[in-house]
């Protein structure tokens, strides 16, 4: 590996992104050259459990410093973004892999990680929408107010689990005579493989009983992967999957609006919040009265699955006025690669986030 | 126990009526006499597991026998009452019991159970509320359709978990700067000793963490701890803590809907169901275009700890039409001393029914 020899003149930097599916570790020098990504399974302490974290965060690294031809002791800074970085079980996680690693990690929020991803202006606006979905206001490059994130049970409004928890309870109340028919009843038996048949066992019908068995069977976050269904029976004009689908809109934008800051919080009327109905387009967006305003001299950042949908980008853009283009971020690396560079000391400017922006995709796609 | 010997030449029968919080069984005659009531733990084998479950029913039914002076063997029929009888941890549990008990015990759903207690009229309705909430139509003895009763995660719409969990988010939301403030925000933070300080680690409010750890340390179920949370806020006139319980009985509503049979399912617009404003009092009672009407001549039983309370079945009295007054059921235990008799083939009448009820009461006061 000559060139990653020869770049030892410059200061080599780690960086992690610890994701609940997947964990990606990049080694970059100070002129925001990526030297090498690796990837390694789910590291978040709390869904993954304690040791297969470590595993995967620890194997992610290795692997990325081998690829680089570095030795992780040589490495002057080393950050991780992880998510519920300040809690118990991600201190215990971080105490274990100072004492495997050769080199000082330390934690940062993972939603930092997804805003510098994406840019390095110092204030700015970022929400996330994947199983789980949380917004903040970043002033100064820090975060400085969170909205939501409250988890799947007490939180996480209009998330992946949000969409596909309303989804299920939806096909259930068709099930047992609630509510009227949805195509997302037999999108959702046909996914469970379940069939929708006369037989009823004591009073309830057949499918409604493996429907439920079915889902307590598994995790409470695994209801986010009925969100495709919720979007293509929406597409095909599907009023259940439509609602759905809006009401997720309008409490992503209470979230991002609250995060903000200038929005007054909806009215406890018994209604859920009205639909805002003035859609914005990149050229046509003067404030409108009552809708979250982000200034168009701030940027806002939008990530996860949920976000990563045209059609909720577009409801999300009828709900808000942006003063400028939303950017997209696919994950943390290039973010926590920023915060690696600035925990060794090294300034950030535009023009290295592009080149290092340019240089993890670069190495990630070989 | 002169009178218990003496009543040998009338059959004897056993009830259990097993519960979540706690399990009751009664030694009764032909006749509709209790010559015993005795209680005992949690005997749910999904919630309290499958051994304390086995325990809690021995215990109870043993005791039962004890205090009536006969013995298990004589008893010509036994019928437990029970949540998920058809279940496979509710068939295990049958299968453990019959190994030790020297009677001959079989199953019958607590719904059933419930609405026996209240009455033996042959078609009728029965709606409850406790930490769960279902409904059902009961045609000639037998529940005939059942609606929700889903379980927390998926289900139990307007039920005690239900109005708990949107007591927590609601004051999530405040603390996030999503919504107003409500009372129902120092109400909580005080009945979980946290105090609102101006400390903030992260981005958030301390006791916005404080609040999240704390839920996520206990049982989704134990969220149902909250409802006189929103009971006291609303009486106090907090609008929040109002919209929370006007959606409640909005859900249970539509639940006893479906159960009748007549409401056409809700329509997948995005508000919420609309609150029906027109209060009905057993004197005047009027059909109302799209309001669930429970006939004169068919029993509306309600049970659970949320129907208890005066405030809730107002609501309820506002969205529904019913042609009688609707009878309270404190648990199932008479009427799965119903289920017991007619399974030693006793015919229960609206006489014997009246005195198993006055019996039992008065071998509960003892």
């Amino acid at each position: 590996m000559p060139d990653a020899l020869a770049s030892r003149a410059v200061s080599l930097h780690l960086a992690v992104d610890v994701g609940g599916t997947s964990t990606r570790a990049a080694v970059v020098d100070a002129s925001g050259e990526c030297l090498a990504v690796a990837a390694a399974g789910a590291g978040n302490p709390t869904s993954a459990g304690h040791d297969p974290a470590l595993t995967a965060i620890t194997a992610a690294t290795r692997e990325a410093a081998a690829r680089a031809g570095v030795e992780l002791v040589e490495v002057r800074s080393a950050v991780a973004a992880i998510a519920g970085a300040g809690g118990t079980a991600g201190a215990r996680l971080l105490l274990a892999l100072n004492e495997r690693l050769p080199t000082p990690l330390t934690f940062g929020p993972d939603l930092l990680g997804m805003y510098l991803s994406a840019t390095v202006a110092p204030d700015g606006y970022v929400l996330l929408a994947g199983t789980g979905a949380i917004a903040a206001r970043v002033v100064g490059g820090e975060l400085d107010h969170i909205v939501d994130g409250a988890g799947w049970l007490i939180g996480d409004d209009g998330s992946g689990f949000w969409i596909g928890h309303r989804v299920v309870r939806r096909v259930i109340a068709e099930l047992d005579g609630r509510r009227g028919p949805t195509a997302l009843t037999p999108a959702l038996l046909g996914a469970l493989g379940l069939e929708r048949l006369p037989t009823r066992r004591d009073g309830r019908e057949d499918a409604s009983l493996r429907l439920i068995d079915t889902i307590y069977g598994d995790t409470p976050t695994a209801l986010a992967r009925f969100v495709p269904l919720a979007f293509d029976a929406a597409a095909a004009g599907d009023d259940a999957a439509t609602a759905i689908l809006d009401e997720a809109a309008d409490l992503l934008a209470d979230t991002l609006g609250a995060a903000i800051g200038d929005a007054p919080g909806a009215p406890d009327t018994h209604a859920a919040p009205s639909t805002h109905a003035h859609p914005s387009t990149p050229g046509d967006h003067p404030p409108v009265p009552g809708r979250p305003l982000v200034p168009g001299d701030r940027p806002l950042v939008l990530g996860g699955g949920v976000l990563s949908r045209p059609e909720m980008r577009a409801r999300l853009d009828a709900r808000i006025t942006v003063g400028n283009t939303p950017l997209m971020a696919r994950d943390g690396l290039v973010g926590a690669a920023v915060m690696a560079l600035r925990a060794g000391d090294v300034a950030v400017d535009d023009a290295l986030h592009r080149h290092l922006t340019a240089t993890v995709a670069a190495r990630r796609a070989r």
